[in-house]
């Protein structure tokens, strides 16, 4: 499910257009192996077994990317690249993404580490990345014309910093930022405490996934990168129904999700059959005089929340955006009324 | 006002098209008469003369649904229909409802009471009943295709739970979600304490109402059922300004009005005045330590807000959603731009 | 930058269609003069001379009116009137405003001042003014039809209240609601507290703008009043980018931004490289109970956001609503999408 693709080799299927001539070959050597994603699938959590310790989570038909250490620096490779990512069983989309898939892989560091982070930039136009929610100093925060000039394609660009407070937290382009996140381009970042933290209790399930949206015309696989507000495809972790994995959880399990949102539009995501609290931000955990009990918490752009509840109801419940557009997807657009047109004939069948 | 049916019988004017012909005389036997409401007024609080005390909630332009006791369990009969809606006066839609109207009536029972709602489906398709925030057994969810099928045309299905937490929820379709609750269906569902309870105040008003959007061209009755966004009609129970009925308080009352929003966007209602604290959602009563004052509060799709104040202030006060085509209805669209043109002959005259 | 007009005397080059014959000579005698800004920039603090002292506060691209003191009451006179504001360096847009400039001067009071406010309306159309979120007498509110008659073109208003609560608020019409504030109307109050006040820090940096939108076609200069959804230009205090002035703060500074939203959605105004909490709303200071740190807060239509950080990373920090369309105005509208078209011949070069 992980492929581990020689660098200098050149061309795997999804980045047959991109060179990385442009990086030299000194360079190369001293980047770490990037590490690519086949697979629409919910992965297994990736247990550390370099740095220390934490309890890692699982992203919703995604992945948590493998590092490497070196002199006590944790190294991760990004790259920035076109792929095809199947959103549904039968449907594939042309996106932007990272390491062969969209969203990204997920990040997942310790309160503490420092972290460099190579990203290689093999889409057709400038690229950097923000590391939305974190401390560190100003010119690693990723924003093109601001913080530092936009990674040329084909070039690769160093971020280094320390992790410096536990949290739930994403990474996106900010540079063309509205046409890189339409077309994909975001993951998430976790980054564990390093101890035991007095509001972030221990879980049995810990979830993540981003909100993400998308203007695909049926028959196409492009999305329309202008799109605002009307779009067709709305999407967790770039999966639509019925392609999006359960969350599977055991009984009297505590069970954390974190969500977090990159579309154009507040998602109030609801879980049935329990109340949750959110327990965190991207600002950091939440003080327990703030927390009440909800069965839908707005989403809104540019946020995460972290939500928790104990799963003491058994069965299966649904957990969905409660924008009834949202659930329906390009099925819901473009029908034409047939609402008072004589249904007498239907009433005698049962249609289940 | 409120109009007993005989369910056999047949036709009311709204209903004519439906037979009750699928349901057996045996089980209709056993059904509680379905009440209908034939009247878009406010109607008088229900005072309960059977089953434990409560103090009633006042339904904007609506009404409390009665019951009847059957063995300890209180036995309610939905209605899932088409109705004409009368949103203001001189204009009615024709919308799908429960009961007679849309919104279906408001249900107000005791924590701890065993409950027990027939729902007889006399749409032309697939129907079942969420009770939004509900802890209840997973086969009584009513979500269409994960917990139970959904109700053919003609049929009637018994939900039947305990209702365990107090609260302030609501009810709705969960299949063909989309176009059931674009025409028009879902309902409120008050659960009040059994006993005084540390974080629910008894107050001297308690209105409850649910935000709707519809979109209904001018010169039709039925609203288009695939509309995301562009909607034209912003109703409070399904009616519009000047169709809503005013929330008339005395001097000093303390007031509690509980607000859930079953749009495609938020809706952030603001009163004039008078500061406000969000005393409650669909997931339960909020703690004290979490209340801060409000002049605007944003009621999320799929949320619930209840809201406090003293009404310490005398006079008229506007209460509404802060978006300010929402307050203009059908009026709001399509109209040229006529900024620019020369308006000084108007100058010298006051248009009032 | 700040002219003194006599309004006897009658045009400027702004109001020049504008007529004052219709107050009579004896009121417009009883009527402080009007102040008038004729410049788009951010201006400095206007340190109180008369009346109780107090901190005050730097409004983005925009500036506070002055007042006169007259037997012990605050006099203010704002102006309904088009104008034409320079939303970024080369494009002017044709809007109403008041005093010149849109958005409204800020108005500076302290709890427990009396304030009278003269409002004259040379708009084409009546006109009123509401104090969203003050406490004052119902006559007073400012709401045409319900609370008074609105103010006809060419009449003055005058309005009068104490400042009862100290906090963040805003005015806006409540007459033609959407075209009036779809064309500009809108401005920023501030009350600051007459005392030390538990809940209200003291700050370094104090800063405030509102929110709002415009749909403006490329090569004309008038909105259209009557879009609901598909604005093109998102403006912080009728700026745009790159017309907003940053705001600049010292190392460690204790900052307060406040923000107020009257566009027609939400917006997530997001900071990078801090994280900050929540202090206050228009209804008041928020208890410490219930504050957590986020790093984006969403502002809902026709609400207050007060937010408080300490600047303690040195550098230059993005500081925006997180809804990527509404960071690039009318760049980003309507453009087809090129994603697909062969780039290989950039490759090799870099664009910075």
């Amino acid at each position: 499910m992980v492929s581990r693709r020689n660098f200098l080799s050149g061309a795997g299927a999804i980045t047959a257009a991109a060179s990385a001539a442009a990086v030299s070959k000194v360079a190369m050597a001293a980047l770490p192996e990037p590490v690519l994603q086949t697979r629409p699938d919910t992965m297994p959590p990736l247990v550390p077994n370099t740095g220390r310790p934490y309890n890692p989570v699982v992203t919703l038909n995604g992945w948590t990317l493998p590092w490497r250490m070196n002199n006590g620096v944790k190294e991760f490779h990004l790259v920035a690249e076109p792929v095809v990512r199947e959103m549904a069983p039968g449907f594939k989309a042309h996106l932007w993404g990272y390491n062969g898939q969209s969203p990204g892989p997920t990040i997942e560091v310790v309160e503490g580490d420092r972290v460099r982070i190579f990203v290689t930039n093999k889409l057709g136009e400038l690229h950097s990345v923000h590391w939305h929610g974190q401390r560190l100093p100003n010119g690693m925060d990723g924003v093109t014309g601001l913080t530092q000039p936009g990674i040329p394609p084909g070039k690769t660009f160093v971020y280094e910093f320390v992790a410096r407070r536990p949290g739930t937290f994403m990474y996106h382009p900010h540079a063309d930022e509205m046409v890189q996140m339409a077309m994909g381009m975001y993951g998430f970042w976790i980054t564990h405490p390093k101890a035991k933290h007095p509001l972030i209790d221990e879980v049995d399930r810990d979830f993540c996934f981003l909100l993400n949206a998308f203007d695909i015309e049926p028959g196409s696989y492009t999305p329309k990168v202008m799109t605002m507000l009307d779009f067709n495809l709305w999407g967790w972790n770039s999966r639509i129904f019925p392609g999006i994995d359960p969350l599977v959880v055991g009984f009297k399990d505590k069970v954390r999700i974190r969500v977090g949102n990159l579309t154009m539009t507040n998602h109030p995501i609801h879980l049935h059959g329990h109340e949750f609290l959110v327990t965190g931000t991207d600002g950091g955990p939440t003080p327990k005089s703030t927390r009440w009990y909800e069965v839908t918490t707005d989403v809104a752009v540019g946020q995460m929340r972290q939500i928790e509840f104990l799963a003491d109801e058994e069965g299966d419940w649904a957990f969905h955006c409660h924008k009834s557009h949202h659930t329906m997807n390009a099925m819901g657009h473009g029908v034409p009324t047939m609402i008072g047109v004589d249904h007498s004939r239907w009433r005698g069948r049962s249609p289940t």
